[in-house]
């Protein structure tokens, strides 16, 4: 890899952590699958910030001589360096919010190491997982419980194009000027858009306490490493945890364009939202783009219509090429969750009452026997479909584009799925959209072709 | 019990607490030796400060309709407090200490209680025990790593005569002006002189910040409720974690007269400061008082050179009747010991370098069998016999006023002790001098005999 | 005098003040009635905090070897102390709060003598005085817009008895336990106690923020030092203005038992409540003291029925021996202060509605034409008989005790005062009451004697 | 105009300001010249930030309805807005940014009102000039002595193209990287991009307390509204002072390409450094833009050599297109003014040492007369030159494009000025080369020919 390199010593600032003598130990095992092999990555990617990589195994080869070891000192533990890239340095100074990054990771993987030997929730059931994730956002901090509903969660791509990303500022800028705090994914892209806006906006409205939510997980923080906005990082374990978290910490959700994950993960909330028990339960949510993503998000709406039905497409609004009318629709959903929350005694700072299904909290490996079992009907209860049809999106998608999907495809054929026509037509005309609108990336001079063959 | 009583609604304020679904169901079952019942005792001892009741029982049956509740609400838990006693509250409002101690109850008990069932630490090995009260610690936010050494351990009587209150204060005083905190176990007296005394200081070098640490235990928490000054309160889990928070929290102890109880707390520290192991290691312990209480003073300094001879001594100074001259010398102390924490990288906050035996670690029963095995003789390492000393004289001050030291004795007559005699002479020689000082109190109309016989 | 000295260099903290270079040389003019003689004689006051001594010319006399001295520098003046008392150091550190106090009376003589030259209000006039006092305690931000009225004025003896200075220690904290400030006239006794008690309560009830606001006067800072707890000291030219500075910006006034001085506040506060325009605007104000204190608060409530009738007992209240029930009037007082200036759109922070007339805004000179053309009869408008039952009170005591009264009493013989009898009489009465309660200090070893003869 | 608009209540936030009554009714007569009048038209200007209007008189115009009153109230003043314009309002609430700015608008006015009948300082001094931006500049609580110095003043042009906007963003960004605070002339442009920059920047190094400090005055307000993200506005009362104010308060000076009155700035800034008395006082000026800009810089750079000689190009730096470089010059050049500060017992915050002459504090005329007078001759000291080329420059541009200049050439005919010819050459080449760039704004389809004429 080419640029300098810097080796030094960091001192925490802000949320300063005190670590037990195991607690440095256990960092310090070196081994695969350690603890301190995870929090070297995490710091390889936090340290990497700007530089944009696709994967962890890229930005680590890039980097094999770069380690990160942590001594117990008289103020407090201390991180020591070793050929770290230079681009988080500012004249030979670490950027201070790389430096609190850098912190925040070690905070989240010493939880996570030490609950991983003995956890105390239950992690089989769906009431044990969803405790889990909230200790691990309160001993995150992130949990505050002062404050009034103003959480927005930003979903969208990370390679988005200029166009975009101009408009995610925009629609930032006017959630700041009306007090909200944003959440995203951490990377770039949609994840950085809305954060730059509402800093900008918030420095208008001298809130100085803005929040700037990042949730990441070990496996994308490489693809998608914290912009150095972000003021409050949190490294959930999985990818699962990490989407639990979104929508129980934040108030209200915006979907940007995006690629096939933006559509996977709209497909996980909208799950969630057509549960029977979510039914009188307010979830602000918005899809929105500029002028040129109207084709997407129409798409979008097309396809939840031709499957789920159109009380699905109540559950959210569209608006296009307007961020202040964003903001402000915005503005009156956290009205109505705070009301919500008040009269059923529910917490600002953690949605308990959300109603989340155990097979949205368990991953799902998309093998041929888990793609043939999928039940694609519209005979079924329309949440438990959208939860199928994120799973055969999910497959799908892995068998056109994820290493093992493909590997899956060569051995063993495409996929039998055993989905309803009417379903499966719009799923197929859903991806060859984002084909042709170069959402979907494929590997170079390749054709698109669906992966799956529906049996009848 | 005379006075009204108030029921109400309190809210959270500072360090607010979140608590989970499950956090909350377990402290509303009710039952005995349930967390409930263990945080509605600790919540009456907190309640009743300023009263002054002896133990829990009385306490408890006095207030038999007091109830408290939590409940989950919008902005966090919330406590529903049923029957409380009135003095607490100013023109129908809780005082805000008094609010912010029963937070922190609540959140050192739904700490315990969740720990007690899969704890992260071996509470078998004396490291184990040691990052249990680490993690104590650390969850009740004492720990704070950017923090110079200045926190002052006060020990001695909660009911010491209006003298000794006075000096306790005075030293508060200097202590204060030098910018120093203080830690103390939370009651009346000397738990309460130097805290008042260091407010004023305080106020006077416009420290806004000034800590006043208490840490208590639910055994005692209703003999020594919180005095309102303290700002961060502390429940252990039982006396031999407190002890040991103390030691490894504080940066140095000063000891004002007492009872028995504080002779016991000066023979645990002589227990650790005498080990090898920490030979080197510097902790300030000053011995004061005013010029009344000198003779208690000289007798403990004389029973030291008797039994542990006089380079024990070297270990602590003492100083009559002048609060400045203890409060240079602890001033001295903290250089040293923060010259020593940077020099052997250990934490400011936490001393993990000083050697705990586990033998200090766990409680001791003062059953005739664990009496008679005690090997009291100066022929052993210092610091062995003092800790046995600090066990003999828990079991003889239990044979004289405990209730179950006093049961075992109608039961199986005195103890026998395999003592030496040039031990034993002096102990009986010190324990004779405090009920002389009035400093022991016996069962009223009890003439004091020693409930031991020595064994050649 | 006796003592070491310390002569060092001080650094502003907290409120720093910038000077311009007209300012630091107008400061460095050395010369009799010059800024630096004002600056020099206050810093040396302040300096002297704790040790009583009775007058500035002593005080000067006993350090005549100590100076000050002003420096610009980097990041602002600083100090050069010359030969200062020891007492405000700690271990050669300069209190805090002394190191507050000397920059506070920087502040104030420099701006007092930049507007001495060109005031900016008229001072001839009632509302230009008014507009003087204003900027003043502007100047030196103690108009605090944001906050509810609870600055409550304490007036009362300087030289207590220790069952007073309890009391009064006690009536503060009960004051700053309903979280109210607390403003006096910076010395020791009722300028105190007040203090010292709320500063318990205020740590109590978590407000990091309690005022504890000194008003002084070059005249009188040496006989009253400002103790430590001050955190505000304003400097104001003379007696009227710091009177009127009480009034304007306190919302309550407590008056505790004390000598002439405070019974002439006292007269006063009526001259002003009693005025036509200010008849329907409230102003609590309690006269309190402990039991024994209560023959001294009789006598003066019987003084005002005798002269000014019983609608100006109306004025205030009388509550013995009972802190609590004191804060609590105070506290309802509070309550109708707010309700009236939201009312009529007054501010909170400056009574700009209270009427004072011109001649309570102006110095009385006890001459014996001044004293001879006194109207003192009961069928002048009460305010009216109110001023000149102050002004007869101030001249009696100047002949009594004064020296300027003294002398002009050997030179012309007794005062002739025109006065009816039925008022003379109370005053006599009242006065010997103040001689048997040894609340009046003569000149030792004489009996007294009234100063004056009434005429017909 | 267009637009809606707002009648409302304001209450002040942050700074507050409390007013005396007479101040209030300073503030309320209405009349030609008077303060009411300046802050209603600094007030219109304020709330239209974000709309760009070349003068007051068109804003004014544009807004004859509005008005704004002031009122006492129970916690200070608050203003009474009518038929603002709406721009300043999100969803009815005016933005924070604004609501300060109104305030300190009405700082400054009460401020200069108050003044404006007896000032303090001697206004036809040197030094009684630069008293009096001192005392203006502490009264708007701009002066902080406990900062380092980082303020840097960025100048150049308000209506510059995308590039240079985007570069000015950029070196913002740095300079906010390296802690460093960011003075302008508040409006659009080169006045606002580097705070931009910087406000992301802080945000990156979690700089709560970046300073984005906008002096402007009553005649240019309009024309370079202040933009929202300025968080300190000071409203000097004429240029003069308020190029004073940016000399003296700013620790370096960055000159981005801009027009005319740009150049006519460096000039300024040169007739101040090339002072013997400044010859080894240490200013860090660096002139920069990108490479498109390159032209401009060094038409300047050779302008200086042609008139004022290669030594006086020595007080500057020149870097194309490198914001790194530019923000790595200026702290190097803060840790050498910090030092001879420091050396040279001078104030951080106020830069007294600079020697500014009169003629540099005075405005200039451009009379027929006054230009024939102007002696230009490399026979001058350069910075008696410099200060002449300022007033030479200053007249010609009024002659070309100034309302008053274009009157006066249109009566007299052109200019006689007395010029060396070697100086007016390069003057006029210069002038050309800002027309030749766009830089001048002359009144459409006019070609530019000079209004002077070079007397041998």
């Amino acid at each position: 890899m080419q640029g300098t390199q810097i080796s030094t010593f960091i001192h925490p600032k802000g949320s300063l952590e005190t670590l037990s003598q195991r607690e440095v130990q256990q960092l310090s095992e070196i081994g695969s699958g350690s603890a301190h092999q995870l929090f070297r990555q995490c710091a390889l990617a936090i340290l990497n910030t700007g530089v944009q990589i696709d994967n962890a195994k890229t930005l680590l080869e890039a980097h094999r001589d770069f380690d990160v070891r942590i001594h117990q000192q008289d103020r407090g533990v201390c991180l020591e360096l070793i050929n770290a890239p230079a681009d988080a340095f500012v004249d030979g100074q670490m950027i201070a919010s790389t430096r609190e990054m850098l912190f925040s990771a070690l905070r989240d993987i010493v939880y996570s190491a030490s609950e991983s030997g003995r956890p105390r929730a239950d992690l089989n059931s769906s009431q044990g997982l969803t405790e889990y994730v909230f200790h691990l956002l309160r001993n995150a901090r992130t949990l505050r419980p002062g404050l009034e509903p103003k959480l927005v969660v930003c979903w969208g791509g990370h390679s988005i194009n200029q166009d975009e990303y101009k408009y995610s500022k925009k629609v930032g800028h006017e959630l700041g000027l009306r007090g909200m705090d944003i959440c995203t994914g951490c990377g770039p892209g949609v994840m950085k858009g809305p954060m730059k806006g509402a800093t900008i906006a918030h420095a208008k409205q001298r809130i100085l306490d803005g929040r700037y939510l990042g949730l990441s997980e070990p496996g994308i923080i490489a693809a998608e490493a914290p912009n150095p906005i972000v003021n409050e990082l949190v490294i959930l374990p999985d990818i699962e945890k990490r989407l639990e978290a979104f929508v129980r910490a934040g108030h209200g959700i915006i979907i940007f364009p995006g690629g096939v994950g933006t559509a996977e993960e709209f497909l996980y909330l909208l799950g969630i939202l057509l549960h029977p028990d979510n039914a009188g339960l307010p979830f602000p949510l918005v899809l929105t783009g500029p002028r040129e993503s109207q084709p997407y998000l129409e798409q979008l709406h097309a396809f939840v219509a031709a499957t789920l039905g159109p009380q699905a497409q109540q559950r959210y609004r569209i608006i296009i090429d307007d961020p202040a009318a964003v903001a402000v629709e915005m503005t009156r959903g956290m009205q109505q969750v705070g009301d919500f929350r008040r009269d059923h005694q529910d917490a600002y700072h953690f949605n308990w009452l959300l109603k989340i299904d155990l097979a949205l909290q368990l991953p799902f490996d998309p093998t041929h026997d888990n793609m043939a079992a999928l039940e694609l009907s519209r005979d079924l209860p329309a949440h438990q479909l959208a939860a199928n049809l994120r799973r055969a999106f999910s497959g799908i998608v892995a068998g056109n584009v994820k290493e093992r999907g493909i590997r899956l495809i060569e051995e063993h054929g495409p996929y039998q799925i055993n989905g309803e026509a009417a379903i499966m037509r719009p799923l197929d005309a859903l991806l060859q959209a984002f084909v042709a609108q170069d959402r979907m990336k494929l590997p170079s001079g390749v054709a698109y072709q669906p992966c799956y063959r529906v049996v009848s």
